[in-house]
C-alpha cells in the first residue's frame, strides 16, 4: 500500500510517500509541492498534486486537519490551499484520511502532545532513513502519511 | 461585459450574472450552484461553477471576501469551498475582483453599513427586476456581481 502525506502550510506545501509492506513501512520520496506566488497560486498547487499522485499513484492520502488560532488572514488562504488539495485528490478518486495534530503525534511517537523533535526523531526511526535537512514541512508530511498508513478512511 | 457574483456560503454558494452597458445594468440569470453534501462536495463545486462560466463566459467575477467570525468549523469548509471556487474561476482565465461586504453595501446602497433589506433593494432597482423570492445567498450574489461591475481587477 502506497500512502501520500500532506502538510498544507502558509508558504508551503510538504508532502512525503511512504510504503507499507506486511506491518513495515518504507520511505519513497518527499518534497514540496510547486507553490507559487501571486494569481496562479491555486492552479499551480492543482497541477503540482495532481502530478504526484499520477506519479505515485497512492492507495490513500493522508492531511492534516486545520485549526484556525492567531492569524486569521494566514487561516484563510491555508484553508483555500486545503479546498484545493482536497478537491485535487477527490477528483483522482483516491480515498483520504483527515488527521488532527496530536492523531498525529499519537500515531507517530506514541503520545498526542509529542514535542516536534520526538516526532521527527520517530518518523526517521519508522522509514529507516537518516535525519532529512530539510524543511519541518516534509518531515511533517511524512509524520502523516505514517498516521495515515495505519487509519480507517474518512472520505 | 458580463459579471459574474458568488456568494459563497455555508450551505449554499450563491450566483448572479449581469450585463453592464455603458452605465446600465441588466439582470441574466442567477441562482444556486449544485453543492453536494458528503464526498463528492468539492468536485460538484467545481462542476458547477465550469458550467456556469462556460456558458455565462464572463468578462470578471467578483467574490465575497471571508472574515472569520464565530464558527471555526465553519468557517474552515467555506473558505476550502472559496478556494475552489478561485481556483477554477482562475484556471477558467476570467479575471477576479474579491470584495469585502462593506465594499459590497457601499456600492450598492451607497453605506458600508447598510441593511440587508436596503441592500436587496437597490440590486432589484439596479437590474430593473421585481423582487425576487429567493434564498439571499442570490440577491447578494447579484450584489456582488454588481459591485464587481465597477471596481479595478484584483487577480
Amino acid at each position: 500500500m502506497v500512502i501520500v502525506g500532506i502538510d498544507p502550510g502558509t508558504h508551503r506545501v510538504g508532502y512525503g510517500v511512504i510504503k507499507k509492506t506486511g506491518s513495515s513501512l518504507s520511505f519513497l520520496e518527499a518534497g514540496l509541492l510547486n507553490v507559487a506566488v501571486g494569481p496562479d497560486r491555486l492552479p499551480a498547487i492543482e497541477r503540482s498534486l495532481k502530478e504526484l499522485l499520477d506519479r505515485a499513484l497512492p492507495d490513500r492520502v493522508g492531511i492534516e486537519k486545520l485549526f484556525f488560532t492567531k492569524n486569521q488572514k494566514t487561516a484563510i488562504a491555508v484553508a483555500q490551499a486545503r479546498g484545493v488539495l482536497l478537491n485535487t485528490v477527490m477528483k483522482h478518486g483516491t480515498p483520504v484520511v483527515e488527521l488532527t495534530p496530536s492523531e498525529i503525534k499519537l500515531a507517530v511517537a506514541g503520545n498526542g502532545r509529542a514535542e516536534k523533535r520526538s516526532v521527527a526523531r520517530m518518523v526517521f526511526r519508522f522509514l529507516n532513513i537518516p535525519p532529512l535537512r530539510s524543511p519541518d514541512d516534509i518531515t511533517d508530511a511524512l509524520a502523516i502519511a505514517i498516521a495515515a498508513s495505519s487509519r480507517r478512511i474518512d472520505i
